[in-house]
């Protein structure tokens, strides 16, 4: 009966997407921004320690549009820490101009696929693996997020298809990401049990031309064409800790 | 004609999902948190009696994303219970910060497609069916909750399957389920006539990576490749008594 | 061409669904509380007197989750009657404190579908069917309102079945309500033109259980199972006069 | 390749829907109420001038049910007419108290499906297509309006039609439509490039039941059966001149 | 395996969409508008000053009905460029009266279907290619704005049709736009891994009849009839620099 291919997991991971509410924030004078940003700062210098000790990761963006302002991704060992990261986010101050506009609950996984006939034990002892599983993320210029599903739709349905054919469509598939090694690093989190959508793809890049170019190019290929159901895009723009100051004011 | 597989009732079941609204909550001072908080405490403890002795039955979760804050789920003999649980919350001090998100109106069921030719009379006789439909909840470290309709779409139609068939799908179904037992608590709402989906899943367990196991295999088992309708998946971490105080600190 | 089977229809009907706005609600004093009360009791007093004259009918609940707080339904003889009464409740102390959140227009219907050759005209004579064309409505513990469409989708065209298939599939339908009878009040009204969906159910009985086993039995059914398309159920229980104080305390 | 049928274009149609700050109007003083709805009564007797003058027309109905509680419809000779007209609302007194819901853009059109070989200059001149196109409304005491597509859905597509198909369709629903001459007033407005939906539809009539009656009776004509997709219906009741101060008190 | 026809791109765009809130923007005194409009003027004088020296470009549009009050379209060479205007925005005093409604990110592109076979870097030099790419937009009287997929649904799958039949559907389309040049502008942008839907439209024309004869012919091509999917139509009317206080009054 099921045939699931196996896949093994890394870190937990929560985006965390947030509108600001700039009037509301506006109305404060300078010294109680001044308090809130330094809170802030201090909240993001906390993640890049995680960062530095390979703890797990975090990245930080500011989003293109209406659907959300800012884009917090965290990566952790454990589902508390990530709990306790959105909690402590509702209670910096800032929290009180930050509106959740959507969020996605996942584990960053590899599937066998494109993998051999390893035992997950076997493969996490791979560094190229473990690397992957348990990345370290860069500081690219801009990100791109999406979740997606595989279609279930009468004679389009993913999950009723033998393994080999689906073995083959995700090894064409692989092809064009590979094809994009150097300009996009490209980030595969599960979420079955876990959010609505079945899988997050999170794509880091220095030039965002690069997201459109491989997304449109994997269009045609019969894995997404056919089978492939997504989600909202949410793509922006890094902020580092000198913009910070800038991006609030 | 109809050919409706039977079933059998238990407790009446009543999830109900709130976000909580931090900015205002925040405003308050501390004796007026203490006092919200002991007030919640207190109702609290009440449903931990009702749970101590096999009255009913709760939970209390802390759910990740922004779809939700606080779970809390209720489970009881009568449908007036759950009315006037609904009803309370809303009239705690703390239910001036919480703002309802999703709630799922159903009551634990048993369906016959894994059971003999035993009548629901003798059914209910039978302890682990008892304990199945009147369940005793763990405090387990996680939740996973979403509601699930099964398809009618043209082809992909599971009324319109003979009872043969569905029977066949089920338990191969039920085989997966089993391999988890141990791992996962699995309850089964059913909600026909009472809720916009037909089904409700909660899954408890200690390990969250179990509900993405479970969830990604039997999503490649017929029954739900075919015919399973998802609508959004609630994930979180228990609010321990203890814990109470430090979720709004 | 067209082959619509003859409808004939009764009182017109306007289900109204509010959220109550608790917090704005609880900062009244008492006096105030009182006062929006009586009013309140006042236009339920006329409500009845209404159904006491047979001039019309009303109903009274408390649902259930996050979906709404409270439904009126009103019947009446004329479409004025309901625009009057839902300006009515916005007018209201009390209407300050409800959030609209869904509503249903609709006519109640008795399609021939079960009929025999009679005229509308010889039918309205029969007293049963007045008492379904105008019915009096009892003070049921439980309610249950859905709004549903027949298909429209490729092979599964309701409206495109010869008459005389969709009189047996209705026939069939029919079976099943019947058995119901005595346990389950059934209300049928006709929206089209009036409402998205196409028509409104609306159930009422002493026990919320035969809410599930009515729809899940009809499920099955061909009419619903390939045909039936639903909206959101909603459910509650009855606020009686004296219970009214109850529920806002 | 394509074969559009001809259409030929009258006045430029806009509806907009409020819902009513009930609320935070019953707050003013009567006074203030008072200088509102006299702004309120000068800007609809600008709108009755227009109609007078045949400059173009409006319509302002009282809207059942909690997706509106005003329609205002406006028909003008160009779209600057309307954008001001939408603007003018906005800065009205009772405009603070106006929550936008939905709104329709569109131009009314007659299409030459029913029409002959006639170009559609020498349409323009025959004095019923003229009235067609540039209407003059009764003040009807129930208005029907509901936006509508043609499907595009696999084997059920309209624009894949051969327009001999597709004219004999329409003639067929045409049918329907004269049997209800004299009851109901019909005015189509065609949207595409303008709207979400193709096809505005919007009745009057001095019995709500005849909406019912035509739209179930077109339901089982093929062009809708097979081909309708149907947005929200927005029904209502006239607000005349003399009632605007009781429907405000 | 894959076989995407070959894009150029040019200018990012991006389009935003808000609301205006009349209710709190009309409590301000008289000087307050003023310095607010000032601002605004400020900022729009910028845009056009990009405009003349080409680096960029702009449009602000008074969109009709409740979807929107206002559109700005941002045309410019890097994502930064766009990023700082949205964050602009929302710094101006006149940002606390905007509500995002929309917005659409992406990129102007040309795809090779309608081109021969030269290579990106020739096609860069041919000036039409060049003037399409990094347009200068005339200020025409109306804008249509509408973002739009093509089908991946069973046998209507876009993504899967052979080149061919893609290139010579494209071509038909194209035939039809080239019948409105001198009528309307258009602009193409995709949005493939930056929007949800894979292309926005924009057209600019002093007709606004022009729009619905456009779209309607071309509903009946088979590019846009088995293939096209819709998003919102947004449209409006142009706010000269000398119309913005008329606007705001």
């Amino acid at each position: 009966m099921s045939e699931a291919v196996s896949t093994i997991e890394g870190y937990y991971s929560l985006h965390l997407l947030y509108s600001v509410d700039w009037s509301a924030f506006k109305v404060l004078d300078e010294g109680e921004k001044d308090a809130l940003l330094e809170e802030l700062q201090t909240f993001l210098k906390e993640q890049e320690e995680v960062h530095l000790n390979k703890e797990g990761d975090y990245a930080f963006y500011n989003i293109m549009g209406h659907k959300a302002d800012l884009l917090f991704w965290f990566l952790r060992n454990t589902p508390e820490e990530l709990i306790n990261l959105e909690l402590a986010i509702s209670k910096l101050g800032i929290g009180d101009f930050l509106i959740p506009t959507y969020s996605y609950v996942s584990i960053i996984e590899m599937s066998s696929y494109l993998g051999g006939n390893k035992t997950a034990e076997e493969m996490l002892k791979i560094p190229h693996v473990q690397s992957r599983l348990f990345p370290t993320l860069e500081k690219s210029k801009y990100i791109c997020f999406y979740p997606m599903d595989k279609k279930r739709d009468l004679d389009d349905n993913w999950y009723m298809l033998p393994m080999d054919e689906r073995k083959k469509l995700m090894r064409d598939h692989g092809m064009i990401g590979r094809q994009y090694a150097g300009k996009i690093k490209q980030f595969i989190s599960g979420s079955q049990g876990l959010d609505k959508y079945e899988w997050g793809v999170t794509l880091l890049s220095d030039d965002m031309l690069e997201f459109k170019k491989i997304i449109y190019e994997m269009r045609f290929d019969e894995a997404s064409a056919r089978y492939g159901v997504f989600g909202d895009f949410y793509v922006g723009g890094l902020i580092s800790a000198d913009g910070l100051a800038d991006y609030f004011k």
